[in-house]
């Protein structure tokens, strides 16, 4: 049977850096004929970044991105590596409009374009913006065997492109993406892949993006899957990877040219003689997918990993208050940038406890990050003086959090660090937060976590360094003890709030499910509280408008997921 | 000829507020009709507000909108308006999807609704995500003359759904829309509007929403257009207002039913009694459109108090400083809300110079609105011994612009007024602001107005008043006297920024014409010139995300509008 070796190189590309990805391309493609491969398969867009957003709109862009393919084909010739067929994703542009297209690049040349057919336009999704769909399938064949490729969502389609290579005939199925991490999603990728692999009666290679990209990251999760479903090969998450796949194909280049489920089949011929036989190399790995709990920390710390160098910095700093949100911010930031880079800073009012100081201290002595002190009683009492803010409530409490949110500015002004904020998805949903306060920074690593959530992952973070013999980075006192703003005497969030348990509960129906208020009702929730966290979030959206961007890792993360106006009269149960 | 009486309800819906907007229907519904009007017809989504974005996906919303119409059409009849046929706007959901609907109402019930064909996806729209396609027109023939509609996006179309009903034959053609200002959007409307019509061979009816939403505003503009492309009517701009037009239609019932176009046009007999001869009203009126810098100003007003009122406030409150933004923000605010809500506060620190204290007394002065003093040296004093801040450039000027903003968030807390940001485009454009400064705020009513239009805004406000014999609102000397932030001794915008006229018309390039660096160069700017602004532009993206939103005016605003990566290593001219 006709033997060929697949390699797929789950990188990460940065957005924009046409000349940097296309350096990387060529490392990787001689990294995969370094191992054999015949045939290499980058991730979606590889060359530009995804997503472009607005970018794909920009002549110039595009241009440079056009050219690049085509001098990227020529390089790789002159590296040697002409004789390996490398399927390459960048964005083109025709008198139709801007692409999502891949490229099949061969013996110096572009031998095959093909443009995504499927443009997803939900979630976190412009694709209807960005793009204009395809309508062809460019087919290859090489050492006498046909290879097809899709895009992306093209493989999410039942009956669709897919099936229309299946229809036409081919060995082979190599499928760029950039898929964006949440959660859980990896248990819907594998049986997907396997379905797709059925229809084109042929394996397919499903190569992601790996890395992360302002609010989202991709967590690579590559996989190659046998025409019988049967998986051949699984790349890690979260980190760069070259896989390589042995496979044998029943082949024979039996592809046809004409119109399948109305998109045009092409195909180009590179080459008809069969590989000469070879011995197989070892077994490809299948990497364990991670627990849920470490796959969602992975994705928190190179989404911020990635924010920080891709934006040119090498620092960060932020409150360390002693409670839990950024507790577990300093643990993601440490394992992100290293503890030398990291630089807390405890910030204690008149209200602040005893133990708020003790236990940013600790959280700073076990990770061994920096950590300063900058009391703020003098600037509160300049404010609360010249305004006679004294026993007003909420203004006298906002000072508080807005001093130390100045603070912060002014140092990363002076020394360079970016300052991240630590509020967590629960606090942005009810709006619990001081805008200009406790939400200043550029990048908020845990905003798509709830409060729940937050305190698992820290149980789970202190767990695995127990496994490892490490200190646990977290003090347990910031685990267990009753959350507080302590922006006045005695305040527990629980005044404020309902029970951290109860609200994450209704927040997952109401924010991540769209529900109503009877939907809620009937769930079982008690309409009083219903009626008060709903007038919370929606009162909050302007909050949400302000707040810096942060990594996505629900269905429904705040942000380019959840779109609704702040001027918005509608109440649910208002009507009842 | 058989003759109809027409009636265009250019109303300001609020989203979300469906019961309010029920109301309005029905108050404007007896208008047309105590003006004899037959058919009325209101704009896209009247019923709902537009754009609902996400409230679209929202199961409890649509069925409120679907109920709502259905009540709507029996609460009309019992309002003794049954025998007037009414188009609305609202909210459908089908099997498919959400739906961008519109009903006709008469006799107590729904006679008919249709589906928008084309979804527009581009600058501020996201409809491929908010709606699903519509596939059928409903023709209704009243008083024996067939009456066709079609929804906004579909008026845009050459051969699309116009020219279906046009082949299918009809006597009128209505069409509800809710298109957002911007400036000389009205110069093509109007052709538009007459293209259609006689493409439908008959008169076309344009109905179009009034009033501001978070971002956008509708400046009405409604229009009724003969077969023949002669306007009949035309509604003012940027007020509610209903516009009663007498027609003759040749007519007389032909429309076909069956597939035209690919597109299904059903019809639905009412009556086919001819109206009796009656005498017709007055001409109606044909509104001059505004000039430019009217239509502007009127634009910023509105959508200014609409944000204002629609959010539950009723005044704002923001920094005199003397100079040009603040002053045409103030005189904005003044038109929109009345000077007894506007309350000005100037924040001299030492570098204020004595004309930016007396600038900003006089505004106040001329305008009639409050005005406090809230020295900040002291606060500033504080920030700077506390943490060396004395002579640090950046930092040291930061905390100024900081602490400003952090006093108006205090007296907005206290009092309860919304903080306005008086930046304009041009600063949000190169960055040339302080987040978390300056930048402070619910709304900010001149971000979309570059700095050399603020300064024909105020001179044209100014000369308005001089023609009504009043007090020019804006001293002459903050139109005059050369810009600056007044951070450090003797700064001005020029020691930082380009020549502001230089400078906006590269903006007007890069931002609003997305144009790369050769294009640039084309248009005469130098080298250096350009990757200074280019830079400046893409390096302050992260502040652009967490700004206020304010009233879009131009073809390109920041917001939606433009939507590019913070994380973006893409530079104009870099390959070169």
């Amino acid at each position: 049977m006709p033997q060929l070796r697949v390699a797929l190189a789950q990188v990460n590309s940065t957005v924009g850096d046409v000349s940097g990805n296309a350096r990387l391309t060529v490392a990787w493609v001689r990294k995969a004929r370094e191992a054999g491969a015949h045939v290499v398969v980058f991730p979606e867009m590889s060359l530009t970044g995804y997503p472009v957003e607005d970018l794909s709109l920009r002549e110039t862009f595009a241009q440079a991105s056009r050219q690049a393919v085509d001098a990227l084909a020529r390089e790789l010739a002159e590296a040697g590596c002409g004789d390996v067929l490398a399927y390459v994703g960048y964005l083109d542009q025709d008198e139709v409009g801007p692409r999502d297209a891949a490229a099949a690049l061969y013996g110096g040349e572009v031998v095959a374009r093909q443009y995504k057919h499927h443009l997803p336009n939900y979630g976190v999704f412009d694709e209807h913006r960005w793009f204009k769909a395809g309508q062809t399938l460019d087919v290859v064949r090489l050492h006498g065997l046909d290879i097809g490729m899709v895009i992306c969502e093209d493989i999410w389609q039942e009956g669709g492109p897919v099936s229309a290579l299946g229809e036409a005939g081919v060995d082979l199925v190599v499928s760029p993406n950039a898929s964006p991490y949440e959660r859980s999603k990896d248990d819907i990728r594998l049986p997907l892949v396997a379905r797709r692999a059925a229809e084109a009666k042929a394996p397919l290679v499903y190569t992601n993006l790996v890395g992360g990209q302002d609010d989202l990251v991709f967590d690579g999760d590559s996989i190659l899957v046998g025409a019988d479903g049967i998986l051949l090969g699984r790349a890690p998450q979260f980190t760069e990877h070259l896989l390589v796949v042995d496979l044998d194909l029943p082949g024979g280049g039996h592809a046809a040219e004409g119109e399948f489920h109305g998109l045009r089949v092409r195909r180009r011929v590179l080459g008809t003689e069969p590989v000469p036989a070879y011995e197989p190399g070892p077994e490809a790995p299948i990497s364990e997918p991670l627990s849920d709990e470490a796959e969602v920390w992975n994705a928190l710390v190179i989404g911020l990993r990635d924010y920080v160098q891709k934006n040119g910095f090498s620092s960060v700093i932020f409150g360390f208050s002693g409670g839990i949100d950024s507790a577990v911010t300093a643990a993601l930031a440490v394992d992100a940038l290293g503890p030398e880079n990291v630089h807390g800073v405890s910030m204690p009012s008149k209200y602040s406890s005893e133990h708020s100081r003790s236990d940013a201290a600790e959280l700073a002595r076990r990770l061994g990050c920096h950590l300063r002190v900058e009391p703020v009683a003098d600037m509160v009492d300049v404010y609360v003086k010249q305004l006679n803010l004294a026993g007003t409530g909420l203004a006298e409490e906002n000072i508080q959090a807005r001093t130390r949110g100045m603070l912060l500015m002014a140092l990363s002004n002076l020394e360079g660090h970016l300052v991240l904020a630590t509020g967590n998805k629960t606090e942005l949903a009810v709006g619990y937060s001081t805008i200009y306060g406790d939400a200043v920074g550029g990048f908020a690593p845990i905003k798509d976590v709830f409060k729940t959530h937050v305190w698992a992952l820290a149980r789970w973070r202190n767990a695995e360094a127990e496994k490892r013999d490490e200190t646990p980075p977290i003090p347990e006192n910031s685990i267990t003890k009753p959350p507080s703003a302590e922006l006045r005497p005695g305040q527990l969030d629980t005044d404020s709030l309902p029970d951290y348990l109860l609200l994450d509960d209704i927040l997952d129906d109401y924010v991540e499910g769209d529900r109503g208020y009877e939907d809620l009702i009937a769930a079982g929730f008690d309409a009083e509280t219903i009626d008060r966290v709903i007038r919370m979030v929606d009162r909050a959206e302007y909050k949400r408008r302000q707040y810096p961007i942060g990594t996505k890792i629900t269905f429904k993360a705040f942000g380019r997921d959840r779109r609704l106006p702040i001027t918005n009269a509608w109440r649910e149960g208002a009507q009842r």
